[in-house]
């Protein structure tokens, strides 16, 4: 792995990837996912096929690592984003933007996420840990602390990963559109005004 | 596939295939489900590898055979077994009911579900349509018809199914164990029980 080499080398190493991450982005979005793969990245990228190799190791790798890119930005603006989303209002506000925002998140990526899988690990990439443990803290904050906590939110982050993970796990299915995202944002609005009525 | 051929041989296959699943689940029994292979398979069922391999095609299939026929006895018991699980109690104490003995039904048949799983199709056997559909349907009894209780029940199937692809999807997880089942139960009902108040 790049970053076990020593140390002269990894700012390097870091900036090689982060530079890797910017094109295969800018591939995305011009020709969309199909096109990416690890011989086009390196070409636009200028950079030697062994290089691309090296950092991501399977084409699947490069997707898992944009994920991780994003979830890692994700998680940034619920710490310490602007409200209701980021800290600073009423917990079931808080409650409701979070499932808001990680539908339109994971919606958004469906096609990366897919590309993600690697044929012989199936898990996709960020497996919801991020929902379980906010969700957790926010039912507590909301007052939610019986009966335990924990079962609700791993319950309540499913609900809010599990129809993408249905949609990942058959190729068969569209990918999810505007009106099956609004759907399910307003259906989770329901389902935590009601758990969290007095 | 067998099912493909001309009808004299149709009870044949089907009494094959029932006897392997019955050998099968003894063995399950017995040594747990990792002894389980086409080879011993065969030879406990004193059938040829031929005919295990033509019936299941892979190790996996068997798993898969086997979770198939548990999904229509489950179907069975929820569409015409006694109240509450089946029809007959009112559609909250059903909506309940349900969740236990899905979570129960799930739990159970951890070790049968990881090894169902194709290294290369990753989608496990009962994809929890049997929960869309039938919590769709016990919602609108219940009198939750707005919002559309469509996506209300994918997320509930979800909340219902998710806590068991996490564990599928890494190995490294220990299976649950009876603690966890009771609390996802609990839990389940709490939402029920909010959700559902008037």
């Amino acid at each position: 792995m790049p970053f076990g080499r020593p140390r002269p080398e990894r700012a390097d190493a870091a900036r090689n990837r982060a530079h890797l991450l910017e094109v295969a982005r800018a591939m995305i979005a011009e020709h969309g996912v199909e096109k990416l793969t690890m011989d086009a990245l390196a070409d636009h990228a200028c950079l030697g096929k062994g290089t691309v190799f090296r950092r991501f190791g399977t084409r699947a790798g490069i997707f898992r690592a944009l994920i991780d890119e994003d979830e890692r930005a994700f998680q940034q603006k619920v710490m310490s984003g602007p409200p209701p989303l980021g800290p600073g209002a009423d917990p079931v506000a808080r409650l409701i933007a979070f499932g808001h925002e990680r539908i339109t998140f994971l919606a958004e990526r469906h096609a990366i996420a897919r590309a993600s899988l690697e044929r012989d690990d199936p898990a996709p990439a960020g497996e919801g840990n991020i929902s379980r443990i906010h969700l957790r803290m926010l039912l507590i904050q909301a007052g939610l602390t019986r009966p335990d906590p924990g079962p609700l939110a791993v319950q309540l982050a499913s609900a809010l990963e599990g129809p993408f993970l249905l949609h990942l796990a058959d190729p068969g299915r569209d990918d999810p559109d505007d009106t099956a995202i609004a759907l399910l944002s307003t259906s989770w609005r329901f389902l935590i005004e009601r758990l969290t009525r007095p």
